[in-house]
């Protein structure tokens, strides 16, 4: 979301805040309270959490007598910024049952009702670039209610749909076709005027071998042919702490798929379906994925190799709660259907400098043992996507929508 | 609750099924579907479990052309009866969001409508035996929906209280006398020809050497000078595994004390009160009642003990949000303010059978490496306590109504 | 060991001393350093922990001059009185690899000396109780050397023989008979003039129903039948504790036993031997006993049928690495083969007062969450065996020779 | 260690198998059989094991008629080869009280003399490979029996000493200075002609940035200031990683710091000595090293850049107990004090294959959540250190002599 930073601000404030309640739509009181695990927050958090952003880093500075909607929220809805004071715990998001939803829809109210004051008021380039933090923040926030009330959902024997809508069926995928590309010394990072993470600077110069991507992403027929060909029972394709994570038990098939007596099944926001073979393979883990690229002789792509070959990529079609099965010619896929990992890990690029002040936490302290995703996913809203944006999980994170693209 | 065998029966059923319903009155349904710890279930779980058990041991058997309200719930609100199939595992059960509050308040209603019709066609000997164990089995879980739902909402930083209405001042407690009891051969368990829980039989000879009981529960005040007077800090007065949790820092004080700048304060039912020094400490383990009581040159009493004492005792008054101080003359507090430690551990009496079948496994297979608590406590519904009960815990729970009572 | 307070107390301590290192005979350096867990402690720290309790309880209060052989031995050996001192974590024993063995030895020598010197100033009735105790202690952990290395050993997929010689062929087990006691008002605790410690005291009164105790313990052939019945798979038969840990995989046969190609066999102190289906069951949780029992349509005794049937038992035959099948007529087993558990948790006898002082620590703290064992096993030293002895351990224990007695 | 591949090659073998035994002189078979972490292993499995793989990669392919030395030592002594087959559990190493000390010095005649018979045979390209490959890996291990074993002594409260001799007094560290380096397009990775371990190829183009590097590494003096400065409690220094395990109390001073009432102690392998300002800083983790970085407003350097500087290092002087002081001019200290941290997580180099078979296992399995560290230490043999070497880690390891080199 690359806004202009004129009058269509508010009109993007008032968008992106009403897309979050959208969110919740068809959710119950109890499905917004509900946390499934640590990584995962209850919807009612993420409503609370991304108003809490714009209370603390905007109207808390800026009103004239500030004075917050709830001194306890301080604490309750401050994800991780040691900066701003004590956060509640984590793990224990799901316990918080007051306030209820209809005080965080309150909550909403009032702060976008002041924050609306505030730009009525007039918009110098500091407020503007806040905002427009505190909006991209949301939209961040919006994939993981999605990819957070699916993992919820999913531990209900029930099976529950979130989506209401039947799943499309889909056509064939597209074959997998290798694309070359000449490599070279170039610029990584963002390099536009428009919005952009801290994590995605500085524009800096790096060499990137010749190197060829695969035109779409593995589908989950191809990826169901690595289970049956005894992927999951041979060391030999594994990173040695993969391995580890197979033999425990915690990994035996992506995330969310159920295997039934009459064959596969997945997990999806439509509720439980029958795998479809063409749609790309969703919620594996880095391990996963890299196991699948040795067993089928290529590689996972570096994040520059990404980047480089995503510059001349579509950025895909609109959101939706399922990836769909790649189609059209050249790179497809590289935005709107499933993050793609990278063999690269999460570190700051040459000369990275966080913001000052607490809102220098946004990113820089997570650079370190996690790896970098690129692209986007059919969870992300319109419009956030760019060449140079970098999402980061620990190898073994599978409820986000992430999935496979091969390089050799 | 000693039922009549005739007319009353429906009326007992009506009254302490609508009972539940009311310990949900004045919560959310988010407050209803939160777990704070294993241990604890959430209060629409409660209101389904209940539930599940007229179903499955009344109506399943007995009704013609039997269908399950929903074939899922078979599991969902299974505790522990491995005779009747799968559970949903304890730990998860804050996450099933779906059935929400208004569908179990509409399977409530369905079976106790087909109770009803079941009731209205004769009540045979067998039939009113489950109804009665039915429903002392829902009393049973009534005390826990109160000491659970205190659980969670001592999680919330803003200390919610459950009861709206004000605490009422508390006048000092009675001085601590020293009650001697004679002891030798006598009976022990359940001697009458109402209901009791299969632990409590059968009714058996046992020798008590002569015993002093005190004739209150240990007060709040008594217990914080123990505290001060460094009872947590002395090993020699705590069990070996009692100063393992001492040292850890799992325990160091009540589990509902907070210790502010302006002195200690209780969580209640009631929301965050001052400290009150005349009621009785609750909320403590084994470990705790044990330690005061070396403290104190006591020791806690036999389940025996108390039982041979109890039977001269007053049943106590109706059910309350926390204890009394103790008043009046003998013994005291022997039921409806806390329950109390014993140092019994909890054990097949002589001959003891659980019924065959699953309902066999209500209490016997949890005979090992738990305690018998004795009395009844404020949260027991009226009509539950009698000198015979048995209620029991591991020897670490601290979320219930739990005291002292000294012997010597 | 019932010793005589006159010259013969030197000549024990000699005996009983000299017996120790027979024990560590034939074991490497390393097999006396190592610790498989923290249960078990390393043979090297039993023979320094035994000498400490002389040195801290008897050479400290009463030698001139008093000077420890090392002062970090005081914290290095403290097995768990806190009222000594600091001590060394007890899962880190097998770390020490300093002191070495030959420092150990000599420790022992030093100690041995001065209490010989101490001993030839004179015998007051106070040093000859204190002792005794000594002696009494070291014997109970001659018992725990040999479990202990056992589980050392058992460790080592080379399944290393401690004994050497081979182990005797054994003759049929005599056919299990029910013997039938009449019960009634009795004395139970240690009532004699020789030494017993202090959790057999007071002797005091109890009275005990009717009951029947079977002849023998249960043989290995006898269990093995409760495995092909599907004993470990069928929920109706365990207590709820002890199904979790069968769930869990934590307990799937008897500890020692090893299912090969051609049957089984079970881990001895003579190595790995073809299972003896003659022998008794031994190396057993409370939970597989209790099990067992129930499949048998019997139950464990109370520790007060064992004891007073016991009164009428012989003391066994001398120690032995494994125990033989049951021959004779009459109470057999009862002492010399296997610890025999009892369905008594572990508590405090009526009156029991603990000695003053860090001795005191002996019993008393243990009482909570432990279950009683009573009889001896082939592990016990001759002469340490009696039928008021209380041993206990936790009902999931199983690397003592614990073994099956059956009552109803 | 760059050998000839000619006559030297078995003098290089015998020197390289000669010293890891010296590495065991003044150790007991109880130090050598204790393992005193799941990371760590016991002095006497990195004998076995070292001769293990010459047995294995070696011996068993090419010795006609081989026999293993030992049925079970194929087992018990493979670290991580799947390809191999089973192995023993790590954690579990330091209870293989059998074999003892004897029988693996036996082993490793056995070995030895059947390699030298090998050598005499003939020596092709194939088989030296190998044969160097077995001398290098021999040598890794040679550094981790001495951070091993300083590891289980510092578990002793007695901090005995490795080397007897005295810590040599420490002239003061030069002053730091800061060199410039151009950076540019360039090649990094082995390029010369004779031995390198997989990871270090193929040599490949990489752009670096102009960067600057500390002459020396960080002192423990200038770490010490940090402490002072509050460097542990200030969460705006640390990844959020580290301020978690500084939370939670298991990072709080360098790993072998000891404060005593008269100031800072440092355990070495010359046992506790006064911290000695002069020296560099040692055994922290990743997370202290990026922590003090950000404390003296510089960071760690990345592999490339540390590998570009490298080449104009001197290789250091020869192995000791503990890192010397810096001394002389230029860049120093890059190879023979400490193990220094870079920034770059450990990633294959584009291009890179692992050898076929089991021995591909070596180095490609674990990449991944670990970072490299350049350089060598003090624990490092003789001619092992290269500037294209590649160590790698855990974030939290920090018994390796691991230090801190700043850039900026």
């Amino acid at each position: 979301m690359n806004m202009m930073r004129d009058d269509s601000l508010p009109r993007a404030f008032a968008q992106v805040r009403t897309r979050s309640l959208e969110l919740a739509e068809g959710l119950s009181d109890e499905d917004c309270v509900a946390q499934s695990m640590p990584d995962a927050s209850p919807m009612k958090w993420h409503l609370a959490h991304t108003t809490w952003f714009f209370e603390t880093f905007i109207l808390e500075p800026r009103e004239a007598n500030f004075a917050p909607f709830h001194p306890a929220f301080r604490v309750f809805f401050n994800s991780y910024y040691n900066g701003v004071g004590n956060k509640h715990p984590r793990a224990q998001r799901g316990l918080l049952t007051r306030p209820g939803m209809r005080v965080v829809r309150d909550y909403r109210a009032n702060v976008d009702r002041r924050i609306a004051d505030l730009l009525a008021g007039g918009i110098d380039e500091s407020l503007a670039t806040l905002i427009e933090l505190g909006l991209q923040h949301e939209q961040q926030h919006q994939e993981l209610m999605l990819t957070d009330v699916k993992h919820l959902l999913a531990q209900n024997p029930l099976y529950p749909a979130y989506a209401t809508d039947a799943m499309a069926p889909s056509a064939p995928a597209e074959p997998l076709a290798w694309l070359d590309f000449e490599g070279g010394l170039a610029e990584a990072g963002y390099g536009g005027k428009g919005f952009c993470f801290d994590n995605e600077l500085p524009r800096h110069r790096t060499y990137v071998a010749p190197f060829a991507l695969a035109s779409r992403l593995v589908t989950n027929g191809e990826y169901r042919a690595f289970i049956e060909a005894g992927g999951y029972r041979d060391p030999a394709l594994w990173l040695a702490e993969g391995w580890d994570r197979v033999n425990s038990g915690e990994i035996t098939q992506p995330l969310y798929w159920v295997e039934q007596a009459d064959g596969w099944y997945e997990f999806t926001l439509h509720g439980l379906q029958p795998l479809d073979a063409e749609r790309p393979v969703t919620h594996i883990s880095m391990y996963e994925a890299d196991a699948f690229a040795r067993w089928s002789g290529a590689r996972l792509p570096t994040e520059f190799e990404w980047e480089f070959a995503a510059r001349q990529a579509c950025l895909g079609s609109g959101p939706a709660h399922h990836p769909d099965a790649a189609s059209g010619a050249g790179l497809q896929q590289m935005f709107g259907a499933c993050w793609q990992w990278t063999s690269s890990s999460y570190a700051p690029y040459p000369g990275f400098a966080p913001a000052p002040g607490a809102i220098g936490e946004y990113n820089g302290k997570f650079m370190i043992n996690q790896y970098v995703l690129r692209g986007s996913s059919c969870a992300t809203p319109g419009g956030h996507a760019r060449p140079s944006y970098r999402n980061f999980f620990p190898t073994g994170a599978r409820w986000q929508f992430s999935g496979i693209r091969l390089a050799r």
